[in-house]
């Protein structure tokens, strides 16, 4: 081994210096979306532009170019696996993306997803498109003036793309995103009907709040939260957060009349959590130390959510819980029940009220639109038009009005396009890794149902968290499964559990 | 008016940026001491460095110094009571105090009040101060040194007062802390024998906790606590921050037994959070829009606490809301009986549970024994003696082992040396301001028993908290009061009530 360059300890200290700005970011957002006293806002997006500011002049420090320049030949003749020749790599990544983009701006980024927001809640509120029409403009043309900061690429939605999904490409999403498509919708044609809404069920309570609180506890302490280095919070907007090590913190909100909300909703947030919480104390203060990407961020959310929260052995072991925390849960529902309620497919014009099966046609309708904004091919007044006619041709429902459609989501006033696709590759990555699973741990479902979370957590941590950022999605992918990231997997989970649960007749194909 | 120059506006963004991170960094504190998960505390060490690593890097940096130098002279034409005249001199101050210590100085302070409180945690649950004593020779080794960065100063130990009351001086607290010993020591001997603890009496309960937070939230809300800008939290050692305008939080705890430290400890911490909530707000992102001193902090904080919280009005107004909110308050107690249970005189040998009367001769003893430390007239190893012999001397008790004698407080271990005295001049100052304000609000006692809260607040917000850190402490005390800091007002209020109360009996002088 040769001795390590002295330019890597002051990289290391630009690197921790960094990381703690993100850290100490995401505690500004943990505090404003759950404690903070609502008068408290204005001044919040001070500190957070704040923190920005002084993180972006650090990344963008000819210094840490010279150190990433003298360290380059020397990270050339090193295992490429190892943690500091990774660093270099996403160090430099980061470095470039951002001395492109001008300070002033990333500042107009910033000052206009806070307005585009405000914007979107006062037109979602009225229901009222126009509203909002001139702050999406607004975020259309500083797109596409970030996109302009950017060479080499070959479709501009590419440039938004790879800051969500670093790598990913138009040219790879489209045909994975349509034969998603061909897919799902011959099998919504096979559903008669719709089933009926779970909250309709058991769900619907009305359960009390704290009720509905120590039922969820339970059921998070049971598949790997711990008091001592986790939060469960209030928020308007789920998420989850890792501060630092040890601080992991997500969040939900309660509503007496659907259960589902808390329930899959803490499942979904516990998957990101313990993403997070998986990554090794030795990444900790790095840029290493995050997440790779949306997608597989959400690979994991999906998994604890959907794959384990929605399969049978999982809701054998959760419903005596369920029985025992929620008094006006019906004492004769069967796992059967259980199992069937939460699998039923549902169209609704909500996206985040959907099921498994429709969920993605969401995403393929957003990613259809944003490429033909991104492209010219649709101009913003056009656009819910084009979206109650993309529902209707997807779904085959009726818009009514705006609040319901096209202003469902806060996403584009805050100017994350390029966003959505994540969503279903999360869902993809998530049924590929869970055919790794029931490769490498063939007693799965026998110990969820005994509630035997710790094989599967060893599982993820070792394949998947443990490696932060080291690994880009494909790579991390390929590594654990042997694939490229595919769609036949998520069909066939999708089908299988679909004819299981007995929502889907097992008809002669 | 002569236009302002352009380097003012360069300026206001330094300092816009500089006053962010400070308070972010009070984010951070507060969230470590309430809500924060245990394990987070390792990383949350290092993100508080980072923030005065980049802090630090920004307030020496020359560019700033250029800009104060490029200002001045435009300066003095102004009117000197304006916004950015203050602000120049302020800046100019922290600026001068910044670039004199080397940054890896305040690196090592920084770290070794984290270490040193460790030790005094250690030491003080072993009740063993040979365990505290190499930790606190550093903290006096680091203080020599810090002191030897600056010049000018009659006394070393001045250089360290101000850092906490700006312009104080050893040769000013000197004669002050005399003439408060001076006649604190004998009115403590016109008190034939001790009173009752009023623990024994009807805030020993025993209260449920959930009692005194609703007791407690009651009596906050009627002295001007607002839930839409402020919060209230659990803490194992209260404090109150101030995060943002419109963002105030204030933190207790609660002993089930001993209702006095939820009751008193909440008033002096809205006493704090009341001075900063009246910050105005075009003050709020700069170094101005901070309080000016300790001492002046404190005054508004055992304002609260002491001067009006255990007044008779007060007592007649709160009286009836303890009892509403805590079932196990003696139906029986009258307004003199909560009027004489909180103003009795008990010699305790802990600073923190001492009455108003005693409580300085427990700041006192720790000025005396922080100049003969500093001064290399005391050392370490003599140091426990010397306390417990002053503790005789002053109050005649006998200190059986060092937790609850040398060891009580954590100040020494965290570096805090020259901060004790400020409580005491919080003391004078707020009885000076009282003399005021029954001046000014001749019905006051009127209105503090209706619970008539608003004339006070309104006083207190125009004449102390609208300046900010715009007027020094003798500059302030003088534009309101007319006169100096004095010791004779804290006496004679002092006297006035404990005779009042009955607990001093009105003897021939």
């Amino acid at each position: 081994v040769s001795a390590a360059p002295p330019e890597l300890t002051a990289l290391h200290e630009r690197a921790a210096i960094l990381s703690d700005l993100g850290h100490i970011h995401s505690l500004l957002f943990w505090d404003q979306n759950t404690v903070m006293p609502p008068d408290g806002a204005r001044a919040r997006g001070d500190h957070a532009a704040t923190l920005e500011v002084v993180a972006h002049e650090r990344l963008t420090d000819p210094e840490l170019g010279r150190l990433l320049d003298a360290l380059e030949p020397w990270a050339a003749g090193q295992d490429p696996d190892a943690d500091d020749v990774r660093l270099l790599r996403e160090l430099r990544r980061d470095f470039e993306k951002a001395v492109r983009v001008p300070t002033s701006l990333a500042a107009e980024l910033s000052r206009a997803a806070a307005l585009g927001q405000a914007d979107w809640q006062e037109a979602r509120a009225a229901s009222d498109f126009s509203r909002f029409r001139d702050a999406l403009e607004r975020q259309l043309e500083l797109r596409h003036r970030y996109v302009e900061c950017f060479t080499g690429f070959e479709h501009p939605y590419d440039v938004l793309l790879d800051d969500f999904e670093p790598g990913m490409t138009t040219a790879m999403l489209r045909p994975l995103l349509g034969e998603l498509c061909d897919g799902l919708v011959p099998l919504l044609a096979e559903l008669a009907e719709d089933g009926p809404k779970p909250v309709g069920g058991a769900f619907g309570g009305p359960h009390e709040v704290e009720h509905q609180r120590r039922a969820v506890m339970d059921i998070l302490e049971g598949v790997g939260f711990d008091p001592d280095g986790w939060r469960l919070d209030i928020a308007p907007h789920p998420f989850a957060q890792r501060i630092a090590p040890g601080d992991v913190r997500i969040t939900t909100r309660y509503d007496m009349h659907d259960f589902t909300g808390a329930y899959f909703g803490t499942l979904h947030e516990f998957g990101h959590g313990l993403y997070e919480a998986g990554i090794p104390d030795r990444l900790a203060r790095s840029p290493l130390g995050t997440p790779v990407s949306l997608g597989v961020h959400e690979s994991q959310s999906r998994l604890w959510e959907n794959v384990v929260g929605r399969s049978r052995p999982f809701c054998a072991w959760a419903l005596p819980r369920l029985q025992q925390h929620l008094p006006a849960w019906p004492a004769a529902t069967t796992v059967d029940d259980l199992y069937r309620g939460v699998n039923t497919v549902h169209r609704t014009l909500i996206r985040v009220e959907s099921d498994e099966t429709t969920y993605n046609l969401h995403i393929v309708l957003r990613f259809e639109l944003e490429l033909a904004l991104i492209e010219g091919q649709l101009a913003v007044d056009e656009l819910p038009h084009a979206w109650n006619e993309a529902i209707h041709r997807l779904l085959g429902l009726d818009v009514p009005d705006d609040a319901v459609g096209v202003l469902q989501d806060v996403h584009w006033g805050a100017g994350l396009i390029g966003y959505f696709p994540t969503y279903s590759l999360g869902n993809l990555m998530a049924a590929q890794l869970w055919e790794a699973i029931r490769t490498d741990l063939p007693e799965i479902d026998a110990q969820l149902e005994r509630g035997e979370f710790a094989p599967l957590r060893g599982w993820l941590r070792e394949r998947v968290h443990s490696h932060g950022r080291k690994l880009r999605a494909p790579e991390l992918l390929h590594r654990v499964t042997g694939q490229e990231l595919a769609v036949e997997p998520f069909l066939r989970y999708l089908r299988e559990k679909l004819t299981d649960a007995g929502v889907l007749r097992a008809a002669p194909r």
